[in-house]
């Protein structure tokens, strides 16, 4: 997995400049999803989901840094017992229900307490990016194996990841990867230092020493912000090969409120700004191109080791990066730059050679992949905790008849400043995204009107209908989609669908004689068992 | 809390014939809720909707024997840290999580276990009713309390609770309550031996030795079935005391189908029938008087100890009873009969006297009771786990302008043999109602259409208007709000609004600078903290 990476910045998936030979290779190998969303355009949110195969609000941690609640069945709980182990080389932007474990007296030190604090996941290494920020103190206060990396590596200072991966030198100075303007000068580090192949060399040794199955989530933090990569890769690509910006001035004229609070945010405003477009997009793309290297790396040495023959290869991302299209920055709503995703699903068994090297325009969701690898490593989806669905019919060739019809995101805004200048409850900061085949809906609580696009006639979602008389037909059908949705079986969870079938009835064979007249009319043992003991008058009367 | 006491089974709620002086005379000194619902019409979901402050679908809890997910908060976990113990003294219906248990290490013998295992209570003594059941053995395995004191005060045999609190006897012989033709048998057990006086002797031994602070769910099984009644009691009420059944013909020509189903049942069968009624309802109402009396021991006991100045005393139950109405017995839908309850509150504090002696209609739920319990007990509610309201400002003599619009409850039956009948998957036999002022609308899940009534002008809900074209415009307008209810913030269980608020912009201040384009574009300590250190270059060009 990767951060923030675009659906349409692969040359697989048609980037005009942006070659990425060794993704392409496994797309030609695997099954490439043209309509892959997360469940949230968000890092923390879209990860939860994905580790729990749940909508996030099914299992309720909707933004970053909002705890999983302890308890909630992860990937690491539904493998496990398959004989599968489930390891963490890098991200998840997990934060830990303290206040939960602490109710339950798990303490983070036992086994079963560490993987609670870890979404599941037993560690390698953990690298959510982001370390040694800022004066008020560490984004993330735990030591970071990165930053111990490379200051063996002899990179002085406390801060080396500040200093060096996400910065460059000028005249004997830092100069920061954090502000745009340094997005195109080479990072102050030595390329094999550098983020993407330090994770990609912790991912081999992981499999290197690794002995039983596993399912590995590597997870890399680029080509997320702060934009800035090592040379060769920083002088890739220029301004003459940055796309231009899917926008257009009637975007601007009169907008949803929602979305003209978000136009007006710092970074959607600096991401609107053609010279920061062309310092930003050359960055983001050499990070890519890194990262496209270090999977030729990565599939090289599953090559050498015989791995690529029995190991499944899925590559996707938590979200993508509008990088100014529709004026904005960042990710948060739901154009296709922000909530789609690349997924390409490498499976070596036979029965995916009837998809191999095809691409599927089904509606997919990130939930979908906590399914597929249940059933990969052997078990049965349970239903009743996972919302995902199994995507192992698509890479056999099938197309199942009764695939959904809508995938569904979320966005919990609550967390960030305008929803104040929104007038918003932190309950009512909250949009859901239903997309069909043909249309896009937004709904948005706090009383506001939807959002429609029409993507077969608008690909670019230009043109919002959420306020056109002509199309109330079909806001009413997308609404009542959502409306269905919403009401889902989602917290049914410690009782599968089997296990109710089996215990119907059950009370009365315990004896629970429920609307019984008379001994005639129930099974002569349990007419026996009630009726005819010889007992002596307890009544007091006698 | 009583078990399947009907709203209207009560002298002050206006029933002709059973008198009930002692919850009368609460009534008179506390506050009477007159629309007052379960968000479930059944034992097991609705107790745990009570205990937990939730929605049946946000606990997941929806039918009895569906284990409580273990870190689901429950009222214990509100109380005890304000101080407030928070113990049983009867039924819950709780059914442990012990897979849930048992992943997080959680064993039934720690503390924090045993109350995982109890939805949060300490416990005092847990009878559930329905002991010694059945030749398939034991509907609960548990040793019983009940059972323990039967036999310490000699009752004969290995099955008292089925031989004597629940059968009568006929020349030397037993005759089980379970058979409806038995009703108005006098059961075979002293009167200060059966079910109801007992329970109220261990809630009194409860409340002599408690010295902290406590809430006590003192929660009695009768008058739920088996329907048998020791003497006086038995022969108290006659069948012209029966009030007539709540029904028409009309109910029967084309009724919705999944009514149709439900008045097929044997229990519908049965109480449709008036011979059964006389039988069943007599003892019905003398478990009810029986209950009232001891309702009266209770607060004698509660004046002479002083607990009467400084204990809130709610009475109400879990579900009510249809006894024949609308051809159905037992509960399930969503009539007056099945899914409103009694409740009084009694408030000793002066606050509460400007409501003393009146009732309320405001449309209330089980689970505003944890929020009454919390606020009660000095705590905040905490909005994002419990989703009731506080009653108090009712018990101070206002009427909130912001409160709901409309009741919810819900029905979960797949357990139920009709569903196979039915044709449903286990997740499409579900239920919603939306009661609101006037109109209770229920959506069914599997593609039926819904149900209607108008309690304005059909009050005794005889005429189900979800066919009706007429009602297409209020059809609509109620399910707008089960919609906004489905999409309603039940799992963000895990942050409040409070720490959400606090929490905006923190990333900022911990140096995450998002779309500064330069350092002019951030504060000036983020910029220097990222940007002038003196740095060697280690780029590897140098």
């Amino acid at each position: 997995m990767f951060d923030q990476l675009r659906f349409d910045y692969l040359s697989c998936a048609g980037h005009p400049h942006l070659h990425t030979p060794n993704i392409d290779a496994l797309a030609a190998r695997g099954l490439r999803f043209t309509r892959a969303y997360v469940q949230s355009p968000v890092c923390g949110a879209s990860r939860m989901s994905t580790y729990t195969g749940r909508y996030t609000s099914s299992h309720g941690a909707q933004w970053n840094g909002y705890p999983l609640r302890v308890g909630e069945m992860t990937l690491g709980d539904h493998l496990r017992p398959l004989g599968m182990g489930c390891w963490l080389v890098g991200k998840t932007h997990m934060r830990a229900d303290v206040e939960g474990m602490k109710r339950l007296g798990l303490s983070p030190d036992s086994v079963i307490g560490a993987r609670q604090a870890e979404c599941g996941f037993d560690i390698w290494c953990r690298d959510d990016g982001l370390w040694s920020a800022g004066p008020d103190g560490c984004y993330d206060p735990r030591p970071s194996p990165y930053e111990a990396y490379l200051k063996s590596r002899g990179y002085e200072g406390d801060t080396p990841w500040a200093d060096y991966a996400n910065a460059a030198l000028e005249d004997g100075r830092t100069v920061s990867g954090w502000f745009l303007m340094n997005a195109r000068k080479p990072a102050n580090i030595r390329e094999e230092d550098s983020e993407t192949p330090w994770l990609t060399g912790e991912a081999i040794r992981f499999i290197e020493q690794a002995r039983s199955p596993w399912c590995a989530h590597v997870s890399y933090i680029k080509p997320h912000w702060p934009y800035i990569v090592p040379a060769p890769y920083h002088a890739m690509f220029g301004a003459d090969q940055v796309v231009p910006p899917r926008r257009s001035e009637a975007e601007r004229a009169d907008p949803h409120p929602i979305y003209a609070a978000f136009m007006d945010t710092p970074v959607a405003r600096a991401l609107s700004r053609d010279e920061v477009r062309e310092q930003v997009i050359p960055a983001y793309m050499g990070l890519i191109r890194q990262a496209d290297d270090q999977m030729g790396r990565l599939f090289a040495f599953l090559e050498d080791s015989g791995r690529m023959e029995d190991t499944m290869i899925v590559i996707t991302s938590d979200h993508g990066d509008y990088l100014g299209d529709h004026w904005l920055g960042e990710k948060d709503l739901f154009h296709e730059p922000s909530v789609k995703v690349p997924l390409i699903i490498y499976d070596p068994s036979p029965e995916a050679d009837a998809s191999r090297g095809t691409s599927c325009d089904a509606l997919v969701e990130s939930i979908d992949l906590a399914a597929t690898f249940i059933e990969t490593a052997g078990g049965k989806v349970p239903g009743h905790v996972v919302e995902g669905h199994t995507l192992l019919p698509f890479l056999r060739g099938e197309r199942p008849d009764d695939w959904r019809e809508v995938a569904i995101s979320e966005y919990d805004y609550s967390m960030l400043p305008i929803c104040e200048r929104l007038g918003l409850a932190p309950r009512d900061a909250r949009l859901f995204m239903v997309a069909g085949r043909r249309w896009k809906y937004v709904h948005a609580e706090g009383g506001f009107r939807p959002m429609l696009f029409d993507l077969e006639n608008d690909p670019d979602e230009l043109h919002d209908l959420g306020a056109s008389p002509d199309h109330s037909e079909v806001i009413a059908q997308m609404h009542a989609h959502l409306c269905s949705w919403a009401r889902r079986m989602a917290q049914r969870v410690t009782m599968s669908d089997a296990r109710i079938i089996a215990a119907r009835g059950a009370s009365d064979r315990k004896g629970i004689l429920i609307g019984a007249a008379s001994p005639d009319d129930v099974a002569p043992e349990l007419a026996a068992f009630y009726q005819g003991k010889a007992r002596k008058d307890r009544s007091g009367r006698g």
